[in-house]
C-alpha cells in the first residue's frame, strides 16, 4: 500500500523508539480538572524560568511572573541577593504590585492597600495599626517566601518550598554552555505570542523533527539533518551507511555556508569568541528544563524561550535574543537578521500546535501512538506520567 | 377571570393534548452536566444533516463540520462515493484540515502535521517515519471512519458507528418530497446565524404555532390558520365547525392569491412541475430529522434548516435555499423575495427563542407546563426523555 | 524592627478588636461551588434594594433587575402597589420583559412569548390556547411572587417567600434618617461600575478606614478622622487623650470649612432643612443593609450604593446620587460638584478591590488576618459564617 521504501535495518546505536508506543490520554490536553493536576504536580513543584538576572539587576527593582493563577514577585535585595515572594499581603491578601516591573522605594516594600510595609527579604517591618491584637506578632508575618536560584544571568523561581536539586532541572550538565558567558549576555529583543494548546503540545512538538520539513521548510533548508525529519544523525536506522559522513545532512549542523540561526544564514551579531570549534559547527545547542524553558545557544547569540501555562488549552510563550554587549552596542549588527528567523519558526510551531490540540478534542481518539523517530516524546511523557504520580 | 370565552368542546379527532402536562426540567436547558449528556446521548447517536452532496460534487473535495467539540471531516472519493472521518490525525491526533472546505491533492488526505498520507476512504496509506516500530501496522490506523447517508442530495452523516436506520430519522416516509427532485436542486442562499438558546429551545419554537400571531404578524397573514396559533385543521378544539371549509384559516395553506413564502407572496423561482395540486394548495410541507435539521418545500424552493449545538446555551443555525437550476439561471428571478421572507420569520424566532433561554434560569420555575396545541412539543420531549433514558 | 511607636494602652470603650482574629478563607472569594452557595444562602435569602420607588412611580411602570442569574420584575399596580415576581411566564418560562425599565399597557402583563395575559397583581388572566387540558386552572398558574418593601423611597425585594423582617435588615433603627425626608428626593445622578472582585472584597473594603489614607488621598483630607485611619473616636487606642477634644481628628466629621462631600467641600445642593446639628456637624450618617446596598446621607444629597454579585470574581455597582426637588429644579445647583466626588473614591476603591481579589489567589494564603480597627470586618465576616451555616 505505501509508496515509499521503509527502512528494514535497525543499526546498533540507532536512537530510535524500538516498538509502537500509545501516547498520552486525549483528555490531558483539555480537561480542567486534569489541567488543574498538573498545575499542583508539575508547575507547581519545579524550577520555573522567571526572567534575567539583569532585569532586576539593580537593588530594590522588581518583576512579576503568573504561573497559571499564581502571580510571583520577584525582588533584588540592597545586598544584591534575588528573592522571591508570593505577590500577596500577609494582611488582608492584597496583591503588593500592580506593575508588571518597577523598583520599590528604599522604604521598602510598602502593600498598596493598607501600607503594611515589608523589607526586601520579606520580613513584616510594619503594620499601619495603631495597637497590634493580643497574639499578632510582626516577626509571624513575613512574606510567603519562595526559593530562587540565580544561575548565568537566569532566575528561576519555583512555587514550592521543595523544589528538585536546582542542578538536576536542566537535560545537560549545567557547565555546557560556559563557553557562551551567559551570565554577561544581554537581552536584545523579545518576542511574545499566546498559543492555544495545552503547554504539553507545545513540548511534545519541540521534542522531534518529524514534522520539519512540511511544517519549517525555511529551517529545513538551513539544518539540512532537519530536513531529513531527524534530529540526530542515530535517529536515521541506516546511519551507519554514513557514519563517518560528515555532511550536515548525516551529522547534523547548519547548511554549508551557513552560521546561525538567521534570515542570511549569517551571525547577526558578534560572534562569542570562546566556544569550541565542534559547537561553532553544530550551528545550536539546547539545554532543556522543563516544563518551563529551553535554552538554544548559537554561534552569535542565544536564544531563551519560556512558556508558561494561561488555560488548559491556552500557553504563553515568550522569546529572548541573548547577545553580546559589543553586539548590541553596535548598530551595524541587524539582530533583527536573527530575530525574523526565529519568528517565522516560532509562528509555524504555533500554527501547528494549535491544529494538534483542536484535533485532540475527537471522541474516537483516545489515545495516539509514538513513531520511532518521537522517542524524546516517549521521556517527555513517561515524566509527566511519574510527576503526576508522585504523592 | 378570563376576558375571552374557551372552548367547552373537544371535537373527536381533536389533534391537541387533553391533559395538562409538565415540560422538561428547567435545568435540562443550561445546565452543562445535562448538556453533555445530551451531546453524547442524542447528538452523538443520530443522523446528522452536514451540508449538500454538491458541496463535495466533485471527487477530491470536502468540507467539515463542527458538532458539539466535534470536528467531522466528509470527503468524495475518486470513486464518487462520500465518506466522513473524524477531522484527526491517527498519529498524535493533529486535525487534518484546518478549512471549512476544499479539495485534496491527487496524493491524498496528507496531515499537515507529519506528512502521514491517508486515502481518501481513509486508509492509512504512509507514515513520515524511516521505519516503524515493532508492532505498528499501516493497516491498523485509518482514520476514524463515521458512517454516511447520501440522500436526495443531503450528506447526513453520525457520530456513532450504529446510527438508527436512516429511513427512521425523518418524520414522514423518505419519498414524500420525490415530486420536488430534491437531488437536482441548487443551493441559491445561504443565511447562518447564532441563537443564544439551548438547541431544545428553538425545536419547541419549531413545534408549535401558539406563539405565531405576537411573533410572527407576517406570517400569520401569509398563513391564516397560523394566524389563528393552529398548525393543523383538527388543532381546533371545535374542528367540526368547519370541517369542510376550504378556507386557508380553517384548512391550512396560503392566503388567496399567494403561492409561496416570500414578500409578495409570488414565487421566487421556477415553480417545481412535477408537484400535486394539494401540496400546491398546502403552500409548505414540513419533513424533519430531529436533532439536526428541518426540510420546508414550497412551490419554488426548497428550505432546508440545520440546527447544531454550540454550548448549553448557544445553538448555530444555518439556512440553505434550493432551487431549480433555471431558476438560478435566469437572473429576472429574484430569489431574494424569498430569502428576506424567512430571514423575517427566523430571526423574530431567533430573538423569542433567546428570550425563552433568559426566563428559564428562574428560581421558582421547575418546569412549565404544555398547552393542548403544544401536543407536538409533547412528542419532541419524550423523545428528548426516551432518548435520555437509553443506556 | 517597626519604625513607629505602638501603642501599649486600651483604654476603657477602645472600639478595636482586642486579639488577631482569621479572615475568611481566600477560596470563598473565587471558588464557583462556594460562591453558588453564597447566592443561595445570602443573595437569595436576604431583602435586596432594587430601585427607588419613584422608578415604578406611576401604575403599570416596570424595572427589572438581575441578582447573579435571577432576573426579577417589579411593577407599580393599578392600586399603587408596587409589586416584585420572577421575570418569568409560568407557561414555557419565556422572559416577559426584554427590556430594563418600560410601561405595561392597560392590559397588564402580555408575555411576549404566546401571549399569556397576568395582571399587575400576577394573575393569569387569560393563555392563548383555544381550550385547556384536563387539570389546567388558570388560578394555578399566578406570576412566581416575590415580596417588596416600600420604605422611605427605597424598594426591595428578595428572592425568598419568607426574608427577615424588613426592620432587621438595617443596622440602624429604619426611622435613623427620617430627617432627610428619603421618601421625597429625587434622583439626580447615576453611577454604573463592574468591578472584578468578589462582593465580599466591596464589604470589606467598606468596613475600615485602614486604607484611607493610602488609598484616598482626597477624602483624608475631607475627613480627618479618616486620615487617621480610623472610622470613630473609640477605634483609638489612646482615645481618651482626647475624648473631649472636638477636633474632626478625633471626634470625626469634616475639616474645619467643608460641609459636604463634594469637590470644593460646599454643598453641591439645597441643604435639607430639617436635619440635627450634630447631623450637620458629622458630615455624613451610613446605614448598611448588607448584602446588597448602603445609604449615606450628607448635608445636602444622600448617596445610595448598591451592589449586585455577577460572578465569583465580579460584582455591579451602582450609586444614585438623591436631592431635594429644589436642588435639581435649579440649575445653578452644580450637583457633579458633588458626583465627582464620589466618583474618585469610589473609583480608588473599586481599583483597590481588584487589587486584593487578584492577590487573594496565593496558593500559601489560605487565611488572612484582622487587624484591630477592621471590628466591623469581623462582624461582617462573622455574619457571612453564620448565614452560611443556617440550614
Amino acid at each position: 500500500m505505501s509508496t515509499r521504501q521503509l527502512s528494514v535495518r535497525r543499526d546498533p546505536g540507532y536512537a530510535g523508539l524500538t516498538s509502537a508506543v500509545g501516547t498520552l490520554p486525549s483528555a490531558w490536553y483539555f480537561d480542567p480538572a486534569h489541567y488543574a493536576r498538573e498545575l499542583e504536580r508539575i508547575w507547581q513543584r519545579h524550577w520555573i524560568y522567571a526572567c534575567r538576572a539583569a532585569d532586576i539587576g539593580t537593588p530594590r527593582s522588581f518583576r512579576t511572573l503568573s504561573v497559571g493563577q499564581q502571580s510571583i514577585l520577584l525582588v533584588r535585595g540592597e545586598d544584591g541577593v534575588a528573592r522571591a515572594f508570593h505577590n500577596t499581603c500577609r494582611h488582608r491578601g492584597g496583591a503588593l504590585c500592580r506593575e508588571h516591573a518597577g523598583r520599590f522605594p528604599p522604604s521598602g516594600i510598602v502593600c498598596p492597600y493598607h501600607a503594611w510595609r515589608y523589607s526586601l527579604r520579606g520580613e513584616l517591618l510594619q503594620t499601619s495599626s495603631k495597637v497590634h491584637g493580643d497574639g499578632f506578632e510582626v516577626r509571624d508575618y513575613p512574606l510567603y517566601s519562595l526559593p530562587v536560584t540565580e544561575w548565568n544571568g537566569f532566575l528561576f523561581t519555583a512555587l514550592t518550598a521543595t523544589p528538585p536539586p536546582f542542578s538536576a532541572s536542566f537535560d545537560l550538565p549545567l557547565g555546557r554552555l560556559d563557553d557562551w558567558r551567559l551570565a554577561d549576555l544581554a537581552v536584545g529583543h523579545r518576542l511574545e505570542k499566546t498559543i492555544r494548546c495545552n503547554w504539553k503540545v507545545f513540548w511534545e512538538n519541540y521534542n522531534e523533527c518529524l514534522h520539519c520539513p512540511g511544517v519549517h521548510p525555511r529551517l529545513a533548508q538551513l539544518v539540512p539533518i532537519f530536513g531529513r525529519a531527524l534530529l540526530e544523525r542515530r535517529d536515521d536506522p541506516a546511519w551507519q551507511d554514513h557514519a563517518e559522513d560528515d555532511d550536515p545532512r548525516y551529522g547534523g549542523g547548519l547548511r554549508a555556508g551557513a552560521e546561525s540561526w538567521s534570515m542570511t544564514g549569517k551571525p547577526a551579531g558578534v560572534p562569542f569568541p570562546g566556544i569550541s570549534a565542534a559547537d561553532r559547527k553544530a550551528g545550536h545547542i539546547y539545554m532543556t528544563s522543563v516544563p518551563s524553558v529551553f535554552i538554544v545557544a548559537h554561534v552569535d547569540y542565544v536564544r531563551v524561550v519560556r512558556l508558561l501555562p494561561l488555560g488548559p488549552e491556552e500557553t504563553a510563550m515568550s522569546i529572548e535574543f541573548l547577545f553580546l554587549p559589543e553586539t548590541l552596542a553596535d548598530q551595524r549588527h541587524d539582530i533583527m537578521n536573527a530575530v525574523e528567523f526565529t519568528d517565522i519558526v516560532m509562528s509555524e510551531d504555533a500554527a501547528i500546535c494549535e491544529l494538534n490540540q483542536r484535533g485532540l478534542h475527537a471522541l474516537a481518539h483516545a489515545s495516539g501512538v509514538l513513531m520511532p523517530e518521537e522517542y524524546a516524546i516517549r521521556q517527555f511523557q513517561d515524566w509527566v506520567r511519574a510527576e503526576l504520580a508522585r504523592p
